[in-house]
């Protein structure tokens, strides 16, 4: 057991500690986890096998670690290997193996309704047409001749968390009720410059985005949403579109639920009115308890996780932890995010990592002092707008039970006494 | 041939203008790359094979499209699949062919003096030991516990753009020039935490860190370096290190020359003096027109390169064109870079994309009409501390021919009548 740091200030209940806690302190609160060795112990005794023999030499396109291949992957459904039948394809980011706040392409969640096309950059075009000027079609090449900018944003499926609204706290790791997110960096040309060149018309209120996939995936974006901030997008982290994600290019709204989004775009066509397509209709909509259902919820609200600990690591004994975790927003940035250890009665504010970038993933930090007893861990995220991420409850009453999608209430994670971590109703 | 923007406001010779040029204006000087089509063409018309059936299944672990494996890649040295026989290890990350301002891991350049080791992270260890109150080794698991930050960082090798020495313009591509340069978010725990707790000596002025490669690779950071903001890094773009880059932990420095972050790093050793190790002596030293060579060339000093156009990509037409590229300091942020379209006589002031970040890449753009004529491209990155990239011309002047390490001098991109680009000394 490790002792307790000297002349902490705790902030809030159940051993909540101040985020500007003097970074030694916080250290030696932790030292129970470095072990003391004789000064007389060399590093060259005992050396694994692995420094006796040259190392192996590199790739052209390099991979994680074998041991991280094993174990720090996407939950895919269906199974990697196994053919979709007909099903919609989906792939989780696992938060709780991962820091920071960028997730790499290869685990960049994915939901694929048709599948992944298989797209040949040098035969795909991009036509802009209806109630435009002159209609235009771009190939890549050409696209990558205008004016680029380059953002980092997240994208949250609506879908994300959708297990939340169950009658039952889950057992599933962190992957299966917020893995539908992730943050990348996203380069490419403004929508608004090649809508300019189509020229849109006056009556036209409404860009209807259609994919090169097998099912055409198609999705209404207000116009002015459009001439905002969307980009039609070729790269991602520095190097072009992964298929999944929409190679040669996709749609990126920043802020808006990731559907909208439309990967491997071929069309867009301006319109007075929305398509009412399948993905804005049947599916992506919130059924509240009256039997209606909100049409076009497309911005994604306020909402965090805490990542670690989390049910994926227990707490091996008393002593000081980082709890750290994501909040986003499709208001802005996030101003604040606080913590608690009593279930809600009782709040901390943690430290945010600079840079806090608009619609992108936050990465939060506040020391915590495991003192043996049962826990409840919460975040609650309030962003630049003023909105706060309610409880689930308060999210419940609104909504009602009936809905499937934008879940963003405060999720609870259980400490045992023993030290073990689950998922609660709190 | 594209006509000319209306209300051009022009800021340097032969053709650049105002970066903050309306971007509507500057689409329309770009327009010859859009194609326009017949009104009544229906997008359904000719669907490509890929929409016809049911696309792929996803990976747990995804990968680039089989297009871009082809040609997005790293150039190795030796070849990829080839033994190394005793050789460094070297990958470049192919600037030319990608945009924005990080690099993923599969395109992170590497250099491998003893090939790349394959550890398991259960049984590696981090010792900190010299001269220090208490020697302690930490597991993995152990530093994870500690408070972590996470910064996005440059991270370059001092032999970046080593053969710019040379007498003759090269007509290689901007991965052989600029590609032991990349850029990743890192996330790790603060090196002075870990140091806290060994309790580091008063005579203690400098860290040895020693890797577990097969050479031990071994640097010497000073205390007060070592202090400020180095990390024990355990995460890269939100994913564990690959083990190209120290997987599963190593030392970073950042703004400092790539070698002294120690990759696989097992131990620290504090000490009154500097260890003079192979890789502060014999190479990655300045060797100086009067034979003696400077020691602890340590941080990167302010650099700047266009990565496009380039002579991986002609211009096919007279017409506006975005030149974009890449600035970096060790000196904290870049507060200008200027590009220039005659050979440095006169020069424009190019766009910085936010966010700015000290000791990252940042991405400059300025729009550039080629007018058909002769052209010599360049760019100069201006830093926060004041320092002035300087022309190769002032940078041989001041440390004579030599040298390998440590070129920052200004590149040039010579523009032909035809739209031809190669490497040109100016």
């Amino acid at each position: 057991m490790a002792d307790k740091p000297v002349d902490v200030a705790y902030v809030a209940g159940n051993g909540l500690m101040d985020r500007r806690l003097f970074m030694r302190t916080l250290a030696l609160g932790a030292a129970g986890t470095a072990t003391g060795i004789a000064a007389a112990q060399s590093v060259s005794e005992g050396q694994p096998e692995w420094m006796l023999v040259p190392g192996a030499t590199t790739e052209d396109y390099g991979q994680p670690s074998r041991y991280e291949l094993e174990r720090t992957k996407r939950w895919t459904v269906p199974p990697a290997g196994q053919a979709a039948t007909g099903r919609s394809i989906v792939a989780f980011t696992p938060h709780h193996l991962m820091h920071g706040t960028l997730t790499p392409g290869g685990l960049h969640f994915e939901v694929n309704h048709h599948g992944i096309p298989d797209i040949d950059p040098d035969r795909h075009e991009l036509i802009i047409h209806g109630l435009v000027r002159q209609p235009i079609k771009l190939s890549l090449d050409a696209i990558a001749n205008y004016p680029t900018e380059t953002h980092q944003y997240f994208l949250e499926c609506s879908g994300n968390s959708g297990r939340l609204w169950g009658p039952e706290a889950t057992p599933a790791t962190l992957d299966l009720t917020h893995g539908l997110l992730s943050g990348s960096e996203w380069t490419g040309v403004p929508l608004s410059i090649l809508l300019d060149e189509a020229g849109v018309l006056p009556s036209a209120k409404w860009v209807i985005a259609e994919g090169g996939d097998s099912g055409s995936l198609s999705r209404s974006v207000p116009l002015d949403k459009a001439l905002d901030d969307s980009l039609i997008v070729l790269y991602q982290n520095g190097e072009r579109l992964r298929p999944g994600q929409g190679y040669p290019m996709r749609l990126f709204n920043p802020g808006f639920e990731g559907n909208t989004s439309i990967k491997w775009v071929r069309a867009l066509y301006l319109s007075d009115k929305p398509a009412m397509s399948r993905f804005e209709t049947s599916t992506y909509t919130d059924l509240m308890p009256d039997g209606k259902a909100l049409q076009f919820s497309l911005g994604m609200d306020v909402k965090s996780v805490i990542t670690r600990p989390s049910n994926a690591n227990a707490l091996p004994k008393k002593g000081v932890y980082e709890v750290t975790g994501l909040a986003w927003t499709g208001n802005g940035t996030i101003s604040r995010v606080e913590v608690s250890a009593d279930g809600g009665k009782t709040w901390g504010e943690a430290a945010l990592q600079d840079p806090v970038l608009p619609k992108m993933l936050t990465r939060f930090r506040i020391p915590w002092e495991w003192q043996g007893g049962t826990a409840v861990l919460q975040s609650r995220a309030i962003d630049e707008a003023g909105r706060v991420q309610p409880t689930r409850t308060e999210l419940m009453a609104a909504r009602g039970n009936k809905g499937r999608y934008h879940f963003n209430g405060i999720h609870s994670w259980g400490v045992g006494e023993d030290g073990g971590i689950k998922h609660v109703y709190a």
